[in-house]
C-alpha cells in the first residue's frame, strides 16, 4: 500500500547538553518519511524546499525509495529552518529561531500518481495547508493521520476544528490533548477529542510513552528507558511515521494491529533520540529494529 | 508470612479541587498497612501515636486484622499532622502545616512476637529511625524495603547512606531517583542506586507508573488512566503495601513474583487516589482488585 507524507523538509540548528549540530536536516515530513521507509517503499512527499536544500540530501530520500515528485524546490528562496537548545533535563527546549521561508506560502500540490494514496499522514502543518492535502485526493484512502500543536489551537481554531472531522487518527502529546479537549485526565480528554471528529486518538507521552485510544479500547506503551536521550528532535515525527508505515506496510486498520503499530512506533523513535537530527534514521535494519522492539514487549510481560 | 509495617499513622487536612478533608487518617503506615491487608493477616505495625487519635480508627486497623501491638501512644501528646493543597492538575502540592508531635521523638520499639517477620516494609522515616527497627530483628528476614524521600537527601545523607546497605529494595519516586543518583537518565540512575546497596530498586513515576529494576531485569507497569484523580495523598504508600503485602503472601521473592506485585501494587494505588485519604482503602474486595489488575494487564497485551 501507498503512504502519502506531508509536512516540512527543513534545516535545523540544534543545541542540547552534549554539542550543537548546525543546520542538519529536519521537518517533520523528513523523520516521518524516513522512519515509514523502514516498512515500506511506496511512500509519497509532500513538502517545500529552498534551493539551499543539498541535492545529496536529497538523494538520501530517494536511496531509501522516498518519492520526491511532489518535493517543490523554490529557486532563489531559502529552507524553512528552526533552531532550538534544549535544558539538560531534555524535557523543555527553548526556540531560538523560526524562519518560515518557504514555508510561509506553502501551497501543496499532489501529483496525479499521489491522489490515490492509501494511508496519509498529515504532519504538523497549518490545519489549512493539511486540508488542502486532503480536497485533492480522487480516493477515500484506509486511513489519515493528522499531527498538529497548540499553537494551531490559538491562532487557527475553527480551521483545526474543521481539519479535524475529515481525519481518522489524531496523534498529539500529552499536553496538546489537555489544551484540546479542556480536561486533566486523559481518559476524559480522550472522550472528548473522539467526540470531535477522529474515531482513534493517540497521545505521546515522550519519556513516558504513548496511548492509543478508540472508544472501547485503550492501549499503553511505556517508553524504553534509555541510557541517554541525546537529540528528542524529531522523536514525535519518527514515531509517527513508524506507526503508519508499519499500518501502510500491512495495509490493514484495526485496533490489534495498531497497537502492534504503536510499537514499532516507538522503537523508531527511541532509535531517532540516540544521535543528533535524522543521522539514527538512515542506516538502520529490520535486526535491530526488531531486537528494540522485542524489548519494548518484554518490558511489560507479566504472566498473572 | 509475616509483614513488618513501619512508618506514620497520622492525620491529614487534605484540600484538593474537589473539596476538603480536614483531620482525617494518614500516615504512610496506615497505607501502607491497609493495602497490605488484602493479601494476608499477619501485619504488624510499629508506629506512634497521641492520645487524640480516635479508638474507632484504631478499631478499623485491627478490623482489617492489622496487629497494633507495636503501635505506642503517648498520652497527653499529639499525633503526627499534616497539611496540604493541591493544584489544579495534582501533580504539586504545596505543605502547608508539618506538626510532628509525636513523631519528633520516635523510638520504634518492636515487641518480641515481630522480630521475627519475614518482610519488612521501611516507610518513609528518618533513616535512623528505620535502622533501629532492623537492628532489632532476630532473623534475617527474606525482604527489606525502604521507601525515603528527598528530604533526608538533604539533611541526612550519611545515614541514609549507611541504611541503603541494609535493604533489598527502595521504593522511590523519580525524583528522588535522580537526586540519589546524580542521573537523569533512569537506567543510569537505577545502575547507580543497585550499586548503593539495595538488589532491586522501584521507581515510581506517579501518573506514568511505575518502574521494577534489578540488576539483569526491568519491568514497567503504567498507571491506569483514570477519570478522576480525587487525592493523591498516600497513593505511593499504598503502592508500597499492596506490593509487599502481595509478596508475602507468596511468601517468595524472585523477579516474576515481584512483577505481579509491582501490578498488584499499581492496583491498590488505583484505588487509593478515587477517594479522599484511607475511605477507598477499607472497604474494598478481591473481585474488585482483580478486575483491576485485569485492566491493567490488558492495557499492555499484544501479540506481535
Amino acid at each position: 500500500m501507498s503512504l502519502l507524507t506531508v509536512g516540512t523538509v527543513a534545516f535545523d540548528t540544534i543545541e542540547t547538553p552534549f554539542g550543537k549540530a548546525e543546520m542538519v536536516v529536519g521537518g517533520s515530513c523528513s523523520y516521518i518519511s524516513l522512519a515509514a521507509s523502514y516498512f515500506l517503499q511506496d511512500i509519497n512527499l509532500v513538502a517545500v524546499v529552498g534551493d539551499d536544500f543539498p541535492q545529496s540530501e536529497l538523494e538520501a530520500f530517494k536511496n531509501r525509495g522516498i518519492n520526491l515528485d511532489g518535493l517543490q524546490i523554490k529557486q532563489g528562496e531559502k529552507s524553512f529552518f528552526w533552531a532550538g537548545r534544549y535544558h539538560d533535563n531534555m524535557n523543555k527546549r527553548d526556540t531560538l529561531v523560526t524562519d518560515l521561508n518557504v514555508l510561509a506560502n506553502f501551497d501543496p500540490i499532489l501529483p496525479e500518481s499521489y491522489r490515490t494514496s492509501d494511508f496519509i499522514m498529515l504532519g504538523n502543518l497549518t490545519p489549512d495547508v493539511q486540508m488542502q492535502v486532503l480536497q485533492q485526493l480522487d480516493k477515500t484512502p484506509k486511513l489519515v493521520a493528522l499531527d498538529t500543536m497548540n499553537f494551531w489551537m490559538n491562532v487557527a481554531w475553527g480551521s483545526l476544528i474543521k481539519v479535524l472531522k475529515m481525519v481518522d487518527i489524531l496523534i498529539i502529546n500529552d499536553e496538546e490533548a489537555r489544551q484540546l479537549s479542556g480536561e486533566h485526565s486523559l481518559r476524559r480528554a480522550a472522550t472528548k477529542i473522539m467526540e470531535m471528529g477522529p474515531q482513534y486518538l493517540i497521545i505521546k507521552k515522550g519519556e513516558h510513552g504513548a496511548m492509543l485510544w478508540s472508544s472501547d479500547s485503550m492501549f499503553y506503551v511505556p517508553a524504553l528507558p534509555l541510557e541517554e536521550v541525546f537529540d528528542p528532535t524529531g522523536a514525535g515525527d519518527t514515531f509517527a511515521g513508524g506507526f503508519m508505515g508499519y499500518l501502510a506496510s500491512v495495509g490493514k486498520v484495526d485496533f490489534e494491529e495498531m497497537k502492534r503499530a504503536l510499537i514499532y512506533g516507538s522503537a523508531l523513535a527511541s532509535f531517532c533520540v540516540e544521535k543528533f537530527s535524522t543521522e539514527n534514521l538512515k542506516n538502520l535494519d529490520m535486526t535491530q529494529i526488531r531486537e528494540r522492539v522485542q524489548q519494548f514487549t518484554d518490558m511489560v510481560k507479566v504472566s498473572m
